[in-house]
């Protein structure tokens, strides 16, 4: 499928997917590009990593795949630098969180470059980040979409759909736009959602939260995600999110009117909706 | 400690309480009552119900403790039911999950009759509903909060201490009013907000859950939660949650503002609010 792969960034999802690769033997050589020394140190003592690189030119020579699972902020920074060092036909792909901003900047980056950008979303991840957090089974199962534009070519892609699924993932292709429409609502909101709610209890005397179940505590886990992460993701993708805020407004004003009424049939429609949903969500597969 | 103990509707936390009590071998015997009679038929295929009743006048009759653990709209009319058939000294108590008004018209009920109730809450439970779910672990290590008032005879309290401590509990006792506006900022608003988020995506594509990872299962998971439990905590709790709303609105609105200027430092500062009391809630024990 792909002999040389090169990963850039070798955070949750990058040391993930070197491990998933390594694993399953899906490439000759899988190279490692790491921004911290630090970093680089703990790569050569994997291994997962063929070899580790200072610099992106090295890195990205000689590789027919690269993929780039760095901050959606330096994404495309990091796609301009490699394009002059990338052989023709080299596929670039990336794990960024959005989609649309990328792929039209990357598509307009590599115009005449005989090289090509596919982006994707491997539906994967954990409020923990780093490398050490990384394991091949995290992709397991989880979906991946894959978000082609009109140039790609029909067989780098099909190669892309093999490699994901190859991996243990479960690829589908959609448009940037119906992407990152979909994350605002399926992934971008919950986030938020979550770390309001975390931080709408910061008055409360932390030795309080013993008292809490389980509740309290699976509703805000994703509000331990990185700030630094997490406010690329959504500012990239504000439009779509805001709408998304616009629709929970609307559903948590629902229960507050019924609670201010004391209107016990209402307080049992809202919650109704909240729980065919939830059903739906959670057969979802 | 308590000899004879009667078991008023024996759901997920009733049966749980059951299967601890006789797992640990804590009373000469386990009465319970059910409303329904095929409920009643399943209880007496179990072994930890010694006894099965179809009225509350045989069920609590001869018993030294009798825990309510029915709906938190049905617990007032049960007890007021069952008191004339009380032993003097019989200690009632429930496991609602409001207790401000539940104490007090206990307390006015029980006026004159030489028993005694004591709320309790076992802050253990599940969005799945019903005895076949309930389990003895489901308890243990949980947080048990009691509500006792100034007229509860010390005694009898650290009786019902150390009966939910040998079921595997941590018990704490604090005022009733001081649980429920507690309870409403750790347990009512997730629940709302868990709610709200399921309700605010009725409109998606129900196939496109499948993209979805585990961040919206996980904030939205006690959404499940049966809505005709919950329409009575919520109507019974609703001033101490409205307070509750209003504080997660106003760390929502921040969010939303800061995502309509494009301001990444406030973005930042906000999921930064955020992350830092979930690491409290994830560490808090």
């Amino acid at each position: 499928m792909f002999k040389n792969i090169s990963i850039i960034g070798p955070g949750l999802i990058g040391a993930s997917v070197a491990m998933a690769i390594s694993k399953s033997s899906l490439a000759d050589q899988v190279k490692v590009w790491a921004r911290s020394e630090a970093s680089r140190e703990k790569c050569k003592r994997q291994a997962w990593a063929d070899s580790v690189h200072p610099t992106i030119k090295e890195a990205v020579q000689g590789c027919d795949l690269v993929i780039i699972c760095t901050p959606v902020d330096t994404i495309i920074p990091l796609f301009t630098e490699m394009l002059p060092h990338l052989n023709p036909g080299t596929l670039v792909t990336d794990v960024g969180s959005v989609k649309s901003t990328i792929c039209k900047e990357a598509l307009t980056a590599s115009k005449g470059s005989k090289c090509h950008f596919i982006g994707a979303h491997p539906m994967a991840g954990s409020e923990k980040a780093g490398m050490e957090h990384a394991s091949a089974t995290l992709l397991k199962d989880a979906t991946c979409i894959l978000t082609p534009d009109k140039e790609s070519p029909p067989e780098l892609l099909q190669m892309l759909h093999q490699f994901w699924e190859a991996l243990g993932m479960r690829p589908f292709s959609i448009e940037a736009q119906a992407h990152d429409a979909l994350v605002a609502q399926i992934s971008h909101l919950p986030h938020i959602v979550a770390a309001s709610l975390a931080a709408s209890l910061k008055g409360l005397d932390p030795d309080l939260f013993k008292f809490s179940g389980q509740g309290l505590k699976d509703t805000t886990r994703i509000a331990g995600g990185n700030p630094k992460l997490w406010e690329s993701i959504l500012s990239q993708n504000s439009s779509a999110i805001l709408d998304s805020i616009e629709q929970f407004e609307s559903a948590l004003s629902a229960i507050k009117t019924s609670l201010k009424n004391q209107d016990v049939a209402a307080i049992h429609k809202a919650l109704e909706e909240g729980q065919s949903v939830r059903g739906k969500i959670e057969h979802s597969k």
